[in-house]
């Protein structure tokens, strides 16, 4: 299995790759870097391009050893871990694409999927799960791109199960969540986590990962392909800064994925922190004006909807 | 000794602001609130002005129910707090200041002091401790202003015990460290926390809090002067935004007082996040050239320096 995820993760990065750069028309910076104790990646990164601002699309396949609390950040089930050990041996591959278009009209998009194991004392694989999901974050709504997107997650979703959809569209409102602000981070997606044999067995949620993964470009690039160039005014860029500035809160504070990464020894910190957007603002007491677009998408923002 | 302590924060950010507005030419924003579960505070806030690009000087004098972690948050000494009880009566009062000035050449302030009781089950006080500290942020390294900086607070500090500026120092270095990126915050300052009775009597460390305080204006002051007006390129500005992500980064992921503010319940968090920067940015794989004056300041963020 490990190999497999590799593989196809690989493919699947080279792939997204050659799509982002087609519509962009630039060229993305290709680091394959090695990890001091185990394992390594490939972060393909695209900064000032004519339709993103920052694209990364990152492959990390590590092992090694790991504290208890690092691996605890990947795991929602901290009982399926021993609590006596301080330690862990692992092996962790996963696939990361986070892109921000410059044009404030464009959402912002995040999918990852993950493959974990951890080794009991003598070495031997003892646990083994899945995780990953993809979530849209609009600094303005568009009721369309919305449905487009979860309704294509929808549909990949049952695929494999009818229950997924339901069940991985809560946990991702729940999970980008700014919870300081009260508000989620996007309009949502897709969230799951520990999918291992209590679930179904490892060819069923290979499966649905890869769907996962399948889902990304139709999915996102029509909207894209949408926005990119729809005229937009300072005021509407202004906005988007102000967004942006959320996006960095929640990954800095909330996300487990980021911590998971700044927690573990030798990590390469650009690869991790790729997620942040270029250029970010924050400014004290920012409110919307009522009835405006920006407040719209606030209160869909504290109070997720149904899109499918 | 709640009520002196309020009363001598209240005075000083009325008299920090005043200079403020002066150098600035612009008035602060005053919000007074009131904290739902006890207490309240006042936010000062200039933005867009015309030599900061944003700063807050802000005070809060908060009580009521806390859980255990988030006042851990603010003690280095967790064994003061009785480990079975899982939350605690508290008060706490304190005055912080963040500065972000325009020009490049211009570094960050940041300045805090604050006081803390907690309370036994009758309601009554049963521990008490100081906390503070202040720490210069450049983006470009101008000697004299580092060693008039540390010259400034060495001299607060040995009218108290001429201890506390070498130990206050390097818990500094210590503290304002972005661990994930190998680099100090900035260059340092001073900070201390957990100044109890087994350090000295509660008079000596008020009296200790108030000479930080008072420091503030002497320290800084005379280096805004002096670079508020120095021109700059854009490749300075640029740089000055990446070392802005910087700022928000440790904020963000390392920062106790942040992390303490966020996890209390009904928290003002715009009087929390006034701390970050207008504007930030975040480059892939950025790294200054050999030789350049970015460079020397990195340099010095890796190996923190004596500046007296």
């Amino acid at each position: 299995m490990r190999l497999r995820v590799e593989e196809f993760i690989k493919e699947q990065q080279k792939e997204i790759v050659r799509e982002l750069e087609k519509i962009d028309g630039k060229k993305f910076r290709v680091d394959t870097w090695t990890r001091e104790n185990g394992g390594g990646g490939i972060s393909s990164v695209l900064q000032d391009g004519n339709v993103f601002e920052k694209a990364g699309v990152n492959v990390s396949v590590v092992y090694g050893t790991l504290p208890r609390p690092a691996i605890q950040a990947m795991r929602v089930n901290h009982k399926a871990i021993d609590p006596d050990v301080q330690s862990l041996d692992f092996f962790a591959a996963g696939l990361s694409l986070v892109l921000h278009p410059i044009n404030p009209m464009a959402p912002t998009i995040h999918m990852n999927v993950r493959y974990f194991e951890t080794m009991d004392e003598k070495g031997e694989p003892n646990t083994w799960w899945f995780g990953g999901g993809t979530d849209l974050t609009p600094n303005y709504l568009f009721d369309e791109d919305a449905i487009h997107f979860h309704k294509t997650l929808k549909e990949a979703c049952e695929q494999h199960d009818k229950d997924y959809y339901p069940r991985f569209k809560i946990w991702c409102d729940k999970y980008f969540f700014n919870k300081h602000r009260n508000e989620s981070r996007g309009i949502g997606g897709i969230f799951f986590d520990d999918l291992d044999e209590s679930e179904k067995d490892k060819e069923n949620i290979f499966a649905f990962t890869k769907s996962v993964v399948n889902c990304f470009l139709p999915s996102y690039m029509p909207i894209l392909t949408k926005r990119k160039d729809m005229p937009s005014t300072e005021k509407e860029r202004d906005w988007q800064q102000i967004r942006r500035g959320r996006y960095v809160e929640f990954n800095l504070v909330h996300d487990r994925g980021t911590s998971f990464g700044l927690n573990t020894p030798n990590a390469r910190v650009e690869s991790i922190l790729m997620s942040l957007p270029a250029t970010a603002s924050w400014k004290y007491m920012h409110e919307p004006e009522k009835g405006s677009r920006e407040q719209r998408l606030v209160d869909v923002l504290r109070e997720p909807k149904e899109w499918v």
